[in-house]
């Protein structure tokens, strides 16, 4: 286990079971040349990151094409305790059917209301993952 | 109250107070070219966004003088409620003894152990945020 000022860095293997556990993770795109962050409901779908926004928006067309950062993490405040995950990879808006169809069977849906038929789909070609480790505690599997 | 896609736009005055309440946010910066995204436990400070990293570090070394994003939101899945601030604007590492004290003062600490010593301020030049609203639904204040 390797342990870099206080974070274990996950191997990608863990990093990915995690990844695929998230309800909620955060998108890096660059608009108008200035750098954006935004949450979004997401699932992963044959080891992608997949999730709706609404077609014609800044979101779609920034991430159309681009490299994306995507990230996901849960923390508990009360322990200290931790994990995030970070994907970057190309971003593309989803026009096959198959897909389309999976993302229906996932039942991903935003939380917010409006028209997000616009599917977004970002392969991992960077997996990276980090948890939090306290000198001495012993972590339960 | 400006709703675009089911989500309220918020002023600068009601993104700003939100990003107060927050305790852990996310950073969006650029390292070697590829966009990457951390979370970090922050405070604001004078208005500015800060948060600790360890000196020399890929962070502190990225967030450098750097246009960076900084986004927190909170969700509560249960009820799809939720809210979202992004924050833009340069990064700097304080060398400022009186922002260090404030920083102190604040009891910003990360729940990460290690030498987190440097310190990473944020000064928005961008503030925005959106909150999650249904149809029909009375949102009590």
């Amino acid at each position: 286990m390797i342990v870099d000022e206080g974070l274990e860095l996950l191997t990608e293997e863990q990093a990915r079971a995690l990844l695929a556990t998230g309800q909620v993770g955060r998108v890096g795109i660059t608009i108008g040349a200035l750098p954006a962050i935004f949450p979004v409901n997401y699932r992963v779908i044959d080891g992608a990151v997949v999730f709706r926004t609404s077609p014609g928006s800044k979101m779609s067309a920034a991430a159309e094409g681009a490299v994306v950062a995507f990230e996901v993490d849960d923390y508990q405040l009360a322990d200290r305790s931790g994990w995030s995950v970070l994907a970057v990879g190309r971003a593309e808006i989803v026009h096959d059917l198959d897909v389309t169809f999976k993302v229906l069977d996932a039942q991903l849906e935003s939380m917010v209301e409006g028209r997000r038929t616009a599917i977004v789909r970002i392969e991992p070609t960077f997996l990276s993952g980090r948890r939090i480790v306290h000198e001495g505690a012993v972590r339960s599997a």
